[in-house]
């Protein structure tokens, strides 16, 4: 089957419009007709080639919603027209300990929407800014909120469940304080779920500017990371820090304001390493500094069902496909709040 | 009381014989007459300042073993004749959360056996390279070794206790596999430890000479780490990693050997910081690095008497006080097996 697209055919092309091909529906297999697509920062990492290992045509994009056409013989979870999601994965090996343990994110043969290996034409996974996927029904979540609610809940699939993962992990909740390093597409999705589990939240922000949006998407405080005096104010008080800044930054000033036992998680991976933290600054409150990768499916679902339980989405600004080129370029300027979602249905204009 | 020690005048001069004073036992102290007192790289680093704020004289040694000689009218717990320990610390604030943990350890007002403040003269905390120490009930250990043991029990106190707390805090035992990296006078504790706990113990040394030694301590895999088919063998295979080594090494070679949700510990504070490790390390497999320092007095005490049920003790080389010059330089060659312990009985020689 053909569907329309939208992709680069290089690292230094703009994405266009590109027809593609996906598979018929095996027996487990879910079609699902793709509403709404998310545009996270790792689509303009990969189409970019900003990372290794890119292959073209590349369609990025794995912050998809829609609604199910089609189901395989075998697939008794989801029937034509049920709302659901695919993220950041469609397949995984299916048999290790992570994927036993429902942790396929960390699967060494996790294959990703897009850019992954598949022995589906031309051999590489492609992604949700397109009119059409074809996901096996393991890897397919069910969506519950209501359905005028369904283009801001695609940014929950990756930006959600990438700072739900570690914040349930490490037991953010009543009596604990949390801090969210930045406060951009993750960021502003791990206020509003650090709020939505009872932890008491610190955002802190390179920009005063930012503030007053802080405490809107729900922090109890606000820290602006260049007042030396507001850190130092906050220093061994924090239990968890999510950190969501991709970019090189100094560790220390965040390390140190984790209690004994503290641990902060790094979700974003910069290009380069970060300054190289003091051990002192671990050794001497028994400090960890983590990293945590998106989510595994059933804490994903688990994601989805406690925001649609909380009402929580994601701030959205919607896009027409063809919009998605200038869409990179404000991203890159931090221009946006907080995710931008494409439309599917400009697909095929 | 005035009495015999060993120690230096400024960072520059060698530890010489000197004479120190000890207060009278308060109500809640214990008086103990050392017998041993071992031998640790923190010594070295203050009396030769290479951390900051070393303050002159400089008594070292926190690894500290003898027979109580005199308590306070409220000490309960000890009698005089009773065989004790004192580690790292000799106060703290007793009242923070740290404290009421059992952890002083990580309280902010720990008092260090040596070079912390005092209202004893000179102002100073003088440590065990002495005849005599007084301390508070709080902060002394029990010891249930047999006697002919004492010297070797000794390094227990600050080596012992250092590789215990992580061991036990990160699960260490059945089931789960073990890195110890680096065979010194904290690496060949920490193999003796995790393998008394039942877990299955990696050492790791960059010396082909220690792989017969490392067996011996009880390590059941020793891989040399400069082999990197060894160390590819033991990628994502660990569960904890308790890192040894004080000099700035390559952490990501380590980081990568962990399991999903492996711990790699760090109880070696460089002086400057390590090679920055790849952010992806520790996202990829939710993996952390730590630090952890010493351990607080309830662990202690359960070390010793862990070790005492075990039969575990420090492999060390007795040396006499005015020897201490040449076992430091000795001991900045890494030539000791595996701690040089002082007996007290020489000091007023």
């Amino acid at each position: 089957m053909t569907v329309n697209a939208y992709g680069a055919h290089a690292a230094d092309k703009p994405l266009e419009s590109l027809a593609i091909t996906r598979r018929a529906p095996g027996p487990h297999d879910v079609q699902i007709e793709i509403a709404y697509c998310g545009v996270c920062h790792s689509d303009l990492h990969t189409v970019k080639a900003e990372w290794a290992g890119t292959v073209y045509p590349c369609v990025p994009g794995h912050e998809i919603v829609g609604r199910v056409s089609a189901v395989g013989a075998h697939v008794h979870g989801f029937l034509p027209g049920d709302l659901v999601g695919v993220g950041c994965m469609v397949d995984s090996c299916r048999h290790c300990a992570d994927c036993e343990d429902g942790l396929e994110n960390y699967c060494d043969g996790m294959v990703g929407t897009y850019n992954g290996p598949t022995a589906d034409a031309p051999g590489h996974t492609l992604g949700g800014y397109s009119e059409r996927i074809v996901v096996h029904e393991r890897y397919v979540l069910r969506v519950r909120h209501p359905e005028e609610q369904l283009a801001a809940v695609a940014p929950l699939l990756c930006a959600g469940i990438t700072t739900y993962s570690p914040l349930r992990h490490w037991n953010a909740g009543p009596g604990k304080t949390v801090g969210i390093v930045g406060i951009g597409g993750l960021g502003h999705m791990g206020i509003k779920l650090a709020r939505a589990m009872g932890a008491h939240v610190v955002a802190f922000t390179t920009s005063e500017s930012k503030r007053g949006d802080a405490a809107a998407l729900g922090a109890h405080e606000v820290v602006v990371s260049r007042d030396a005096a507001a850190l130092a104010a906050r220093a061994r008080s924090l239990d968890l820090i999510v950190d969501t800044v991709a970019a090189p930054h100094d560790l220390d000033a965040y390390l140190t304001l984790l209690k004994r036992d503290g641990t902060m998680v790094l979700v974003g991976a910069p290009a380069t390493p970060h300054p190289s933290p003091q051990v002192f600054n671990l050794i001497m409150k028994r400090r960890a500094l983590a990293g945590s990768m998106i989510g595994g499916i059933p804490e994903t679902q688990e994601m989805l069902d406690f925001c649609a339980e909380h009402g929580i989405v994601a701030d959205i600004e919607m896009i027409r496909a063809d919009e998605i080129n200038g869409a990179y370029e404000r991203m890159l300027r931090g221009d946006v709040k907080y995710r931008f979602v494409i439309d599917n249905a400009t697909l095929g204009a």
